[in-house]
């Protein structure tokens, strides 16, 4: 039976600042992404998560990010690859900690935003975020954009790793997702999201905007959670794929 | 044989800022107390800092302070328990992942300048801060000032502590230090210093500014490495510990 | 006629966060304290906001508050008057400049949560605020809590100075405000609370909680706008007014 | 007679952090282009240059950055253009509170690290940053590379300009600094350096690393404070100038 992942970005939350309906969407996906205090998420937040995500069963995930709080770690930063590596062991450490202290593990890695786009191309980066992984920990899944940069370094570091589909974006030809600023990049209609990755889970293909099959391993789905309509949203996805008999599983279970 | 274990904060630099002479002391001391990116330190200088203790065999020490960097972490927050738990857990782990990554383990944990201070006389957030390190590991040494509320705290969580003195320090009849802002809070002359601290480690004793003996426990003396004369003041108080027959021993081989 | 100023925290959204519903609350007051990106706000934020109260000729005011943008600026830090000083001129100096860039200019300057509290009973720090108000612009008028160190620092500085009164809260026999731990310091009832001020403004004078009289002089009421029912009981508060035959009326304007 | 501003960048102090030796090379320059706390700088060390600054007579200039202290500002980071503008505004009134509040006025704008480069060679950018400056004041003077877009997007926007060139980089046929990781990027021998200047000053010509000449517009240039060596150096340079009969005069008093 075919089986994939779903996962979610969390613990966004800064302060008096509250972003994510937290809760609510940890009772539909099975691995969380729980932001690391760098581009969102602060000490309080990132225990009060990982408890959250402790008592749903659902996988912790590190979420590390650019240090760029006021752009949310959506902006691209020219840092070196020993950069990158340093800022995501530190982010990985500190909510191993609250993991540890919570009697839980981390078990994956996905980066946010602008050092996950930069880390899908730049093979740099990529290879050192994936030895940051392995050097915390070579047990952590390391999560990245399917055919991307980061998914080949997660490998060749010896890593295990997830290659993450999206359900409302569109594919380019050459497998990339279709950049946001195109007016076709968002799948807004909720049924040809869903046909989308049930395709790309049970066949692995997917058509892209310019109309031909492109091949796509699908591993985990990237589900959002910040609003009624994304949850609505990945209610939806998850009903459908459960109608079509494939499983909803926590990608560390995966061997 | 009377031993001794000499610690000293370092790791304080940060991006293009430079504070401490971290390479030299190191030679000196026993063990490291890292700052972790709170009111200093970064990433890369984490990295960096770890490493060269390692190499030099010194006790690695997560070292964490106020969310300040403004202040250095010296200025006083009204933080509850609650989050200087949770500053806690966070700042260690970080450190722990720059260990795990070098090969080697955080062996203790000393709060930095306000947070220390604040938690030697607060019950609330001594308690606090001992349950955080006892969840991330019960293997980890709590450093605190000697006879402080965080010694008793770390020993009710059921950690090891280290009772830490001062060199360059005047005490009061009650075991307190003499406040900076005191004219005599500072002992600058370095025979004089020496002196208290063989008296404290072979005596358990030391004499008040009220002239009076104090008993006081001491199983870490603090060590200053930022600049010319605090090396040279540190290098003389090794010697003279020493000379007097004590060993100088990382905190973490005892008991 | 007698006549009040209503004044409202805003722009304290920051990046990808969202607070308050500024838009809304400009249609109710008279004078807009901006946050000025220390424990909120953001120059975007600062912008639109300034921008905002301009168009609908409400009073722009800065309000400047602790570097602790995680505890939003409520945790009582150990500053110095000197650092109180620098970080006010600092703050009034950012949002002055969008309010020029908007043609605007700044009218008042309230200090935000813990810095409003500590100025109001510590004398060095309510000077030292006072000062940086008045080297930047002797024109500016300084709110402070009635009665408070704050409000006396402006009068010596040679300000013209607002005195705040509060409408939801309760207020103590010295004039204080009953601290927010105890269980009668908010005023839940709207009536109650709009009678409260509507004495304030007419009489001068407020029932203490021990019962007895207190002579009170209110300028302006701070009103909160973050939510729907802060927005209602705003509302309900002005018409309140309005019908007394208070006129609603910008600080700046009076004498 | 030929005159020439010189600038430097200062106040990149931060807290517990020195950086600079500011007192001294304001003895040799014209223009202070001083830090405004987002890439260095605190509001404590902005007053205290301002001060400095103001007693020495030298002109006082904003210096903003990108909101990276930890990469000191040197690293792109990619903001939008209202980003940009933003940002300017923001850290040029933060400044200019300063001046005020010690008798004095921002006469310049210098954008630093990352900032500059970006601004100099991307239109959007600079022609944000030329409004940010023009519409917090017109008076204000540009300072931007020699041949930038920023310095046509001051001009457009109806700024004064001033063309900055350097003494220890090496140009290219078109006109560019070569980049520093290039082998010849630096001028490390001060007769080169001073003679590079000299001629840019008399003749408006630069020798390219390619052997040919270029012409170049010098109005100030740029100075650095960081160290021993580096005030030697710009001591030479200061000296070379005045012996050629170049006067040295703040930029502000041109035209």
């Amino acid at each position: 039976m075919p089986s994939i992942d779903l996962n979610c970005d969390m613990g966004e939350s800064f302060g008096a600042y509250t972003i994510g309906r937290d809760e609510e969407i940890l009772d539909l996906i099975t691995s969380a992404n729980i932001a690391c205090g760098f581009h969102a998420g602060d000490p309080t937040v990132m225990r009060k998560t990982v408890r959250m995500a402790a008592e749903k069963g659902v996988g912790i995930g590190a979420h590390p990010g650019l240090p760029d709080l006021m752009g949310f770690g959506r902006r691209n930063m020219q840092i070196s690859p020993q950069e990158a590596y340093d800022m995501t062991v530190y982010q990985i450490g500190a909510l191993a900690a609250f993991a540890k202290a919570e009697g839980s593990t981390v078990r994956h890695v996905k980066p946010h935003g602008a050092l996950y786009n930069m880390a899908a191309k730049d093979t740099g980066l990529a290879e050192a975020i994936a030895e940051a992984v392995y050097d915390v920990s070579p047990d952590l899944i390391l999560f990245g954009l399917a055919g991307s940069e980061l998914v080949k370094a997660g490998e060749k570091a010896g890593l295990k790793t997830a290659s993450e589909v999206f359900a409302d974006r569109t594919y380019q030809q050459d497998g990339a997702l279709t950049p946001r600023r195109e007016p076709n990049a968002l799948i807004k209609d909720r049924e040809t999201a869903a046909k989308q990755v049930i395709r790309m889970i049970k066949e692995g293909m997917v058509t892209s905007v310019q109309g031909e099959d492109v091949s796509v391993r699908a591993d985990t789905i990237c589900i959002h959670g910040d609003g009624r309509q994304a949850l609505h949203f990945a209610a939806f996805i998850r009903q459908s794929l459960e109608q079509e008999g494939i499983e909803i599983e926590k990608i560390s279970h995966l061997s």
